[in-house]
């Protein structure tokens, strides 16, 4: 049985517990480089322990509005202080802190609150680390993880259990490898890049040549094409849960930086995806298939092989992309269609039968009126 | 090569072996709580080593008809006896049990003869089971596994090689969580849990914020938000393999009782999933969507983030789910569109084009008369 | 940071090292069985060292010419020998290998040349290997790798660190078992089959019947079906990295040899998959659905449960089967559609909204008529 009292106030909010933080509002405003509006002078030395939302924090929480319009919420908070868009915010009496971006904020403060602290434990005895692997400072390698010959990581790295880093394989500084994923030989990742569980980088890509065989109920074998090539991962990238990289054929696969991968996502062979792309649970990229920057995949998209999808497309949920996408397009459906094209087809798709209906009557009607006019 | 023969008799069922059980059709009819009828007397003692299909048991087997219309092969099946529908069932001469569901009696007999003996293995010495860590009575660490500080494992349950128990996780009693399953630190399971091999419980959900940044090639990043919530895994979950349930922002993504996940199948974030659905292979489900009780989701459909599906709703194949679910709907396509609507607009698929060359035939038509008409 | 000039020349090509290795003209063209024509007799002790692209090679490297048509860039590539079709290529002055198949040739050379080195360690001592179980010559059980009771491996195998090999699965010889793959009790598998890291063999099928229960709230509860059956995985099988094989509830679950399956791909329970298929990523194939010899199946697309698909059949990518597939078939589309009407359905999908638009005019232009008529 599930006991929901136990889960502790004081939760552990990684691998490492999370700590009990208090800032000042001084402090915060300070941090998140805003301007502190205030009732008055002992405002700068309010004491906030916590990161709530507008309708669940207490006094010494902070939270944050997002959109201007949204005063009423914002006027009946309990929050010991607010964090609110540049301008005037018709807040009397409340502590505010303006800035730019106040989600971007909120994303800093759950940071700064909540922070995953570090474990500090080394090279475990209980991992495998091969002769010669180059271990960083404070990197970690837990019990069960396999680091192979001539592996260079970085420093302040977690490689958790069950992580495989294969042959060769270089890995930046400050980044996680969560347990179980597995690092074929030969790839590269970059600094801060964060490998969620039970990912695959760097598997053979699916290449295959069609060989003629003498059997005559068997005439054709697929013979596989040897895949020689590697993955590079740049900065910043992450990569969710079983998502799978494939290795290129002879050069490279390579995501670039800042580009966020979720959930079961298919990466194939020789692809190169742009910087700051997202690409959504269950998107497939066929082999040797291009992104640009900043390109959006929502979920379960598919692009075929051998593709150019350009800079700031996106790509609707389940699009089935057969050929290129032009720059800044945004296409929905399969085949995948652009603009209102597209966004008219998918919203088409309850009516066809409707359609069929009424091309049945009118081709009645018309049959009727040729009656007519032959009759005449 | 495969050697076909090579497969033993005595199959193992599980990792633990299959010891050959026997019971006696009286034995058998109590555990169904059916009732059993036969030729005469003896038949309560009759011994039944094995449960086979209706063709294929023997004198020592028990089989089950489900549909009491398919009387023939009943009456021609060899088998020592037969779970059969309460009611009136012509089989002279034969040994039946009636019971309320034959095919629940099918797989209650199949657990009955096959069930999975656990070994007792105790925990592991190559395990690593961080200090503190609270294993229940009869529990099995397997060799390879990990489990971290503060866990709380209940009893009788199955932890195998690879597996990763994070920090501050609780499991429930009777669980299995097979090879390299994966749960992140402060995920809750509960009883009866079946996790298969590759599953990850609580990764980060795919959550960012957009970044401006002062670089004119590079104007935007993601910035993370940091993924602080927990997964709340109900009691008689099971979960297939490599399928992932990302933890939540701030709260919790729940699986309710009795829910059934099929293999490589995503839940974002924040989801909550009600009791008894049924979700099959390679579905999606988007962050912060909540899906009601006993609701069916078939293999690659897609659902996106934010919505509701009602109670009992089914969702079709490769459905496109892009808006609310009422309750009890039926809904297929992408769009998913509900009820008759989206059968026929589904079934419309392949006349289109028929659609297309009609419609540009009756133009040619209506031109024609309309230079008739005009003509006068 | 990603250092790119950190790549070393003499790449890490598998987990062992790639050594340099070099052949003569004379040798290659024996290995690929193919006739060596050149400019004059010292052609067959030219020495050859690498195999790169028709415009990377140099005077050392070989490569290869798979459309005789594209002439131009062979005759001006540097490479010391060029692999070309049987028959009359007129490339003067130039070292050619004519073979029946230069891109299978191609495939071969890359083996040739970059063939992975097999590390020779054996049992690792960090590997958990139950007692009695078999392990052939030559076969390495890398660290963290877990092998149950009445194994039986054959001979040169790897089983690289994470993996598990269940109570009494048999694998055949030559295979490699890449990083986490997971293979449940009882299954068999073959010779010279790769699986990918992170798949999993043998899972449970996706199999409950719905049971009545006494609860008002919760009428019916998904009773599991056991899954007592296996996976059996022919010879010359490769499975891409995160797929899912699931076990037979009472028989098997078979992929017949030479089939080659992409990443994150599902097969259900009780599937039959025939020889030398192709499965392309995010796949999913329904329980008990029966696939035939050289089918091939497109990413994405979704084979509904209880299916049959005939020898030589083409699925389009995302196409949705839900119904038998005839041999030879090419469908595309959900519901999947064959040949000329199913292209045509897909190319459809941009332009229903025009055909509704063309509709409604004509809608108009007929009630004008109709007007007109009765007003005669």
């Amino acid at each position: 049985m599930i006991d929901r009292a136990r889960r502790p106030r004081t939760q552990n909010t990684s691998t490492g517990r999370r700590e009990l933080q208090t800032f000042t509002l001084g402090e915060l405003s300070e941090k998140l480089k805003g301007r502190l509006e205030g009732p008055d002078d002992t405002v700068v030395a309010k004491v906030i322990s916590g990161v709530r939302s507008i309708t669940t924090a207490g006094p010494n929480d902070i939270t944050f509005l997002d959109n201007p319009k949204h005063l009423e919420p914002a006027a009946a908070s309990r929050a010991g202080g607010i964090v609110v868009p540049v301008g005037d915010i018709p807040l009397p009496g409340r502590a505010l802190i303006h800035v730019e971006q106040p989600y971007v904020a909120f994303a800093t403060l759950l940071d700064l609150f909540y922070a995953r602290q570090r474990e500090s434990i080394g090279v475990s005895p209980a991992a495998y680390v091969a002769e010669g692997a180059e271990i960083g400072a404070e990197t970690n390698i837990y019990p069960g993880a396999y680091v192979a010959r001539e592996v260079r990581i970085g420093d302040r790295t977690d490689v958790y259990p069950g992580v495989y880093v294969g042959d060769g394989v270089h890995i930046g500084s400050d980044c996680v490898l969560y347990p179980n994923a597995m690092i074929y030989h030969g790839c590269q990742i970059g600094d801060r890049v964060i490998i969620h569980a039970g990912v695959v980088i760097g598997a053979d890509g699916f290449g295959f040549v069609q060989q003629k065989s003498a059997s005559a109920t068997e005439p054709i074998v697929h013979k596989k094409v040897p895949q020689l090539g590697i993955v590079v991962i740049e900065d910043d990238v992450e990569i969710g849960a079983n998502s799978a990289v494939d290795r290129a054929t002879l050069e490279e696969t390579r995501v670039r930086r800042g580009t966020k991968i979720d959930n079961l996502v298919q990466i194939g062979h020789n692809c190169r995806v742009g910087h700051h792309c997202l690409l959504v649970a269950h998107t497939a990229v066929g082999g040797s298939t291009t992104l640009g920057n900043y390109v959006t995949v929502a979920g379960q998209a598919g692009i075929s092989d051998h593709l150019k999808v350009g800079d700031r497309a996106i790509l609707g949920p389940q699009a089935g992309v057969v050929k290129d996408v032009p720059e800044g397009a945004s296409v929905i459906g399969t085949p995948a269609t652009a603009g209102g094209q597209g966004r008219r087809a998918f919203a088409s798709f309850p009516h066809v039968p409707d359609l069929r209906k009424r091309l049945w009557k009118l081709e009645k009607r018309v049959a009727e009126l040729e009656g007519e006019s032959r009759g005449k």
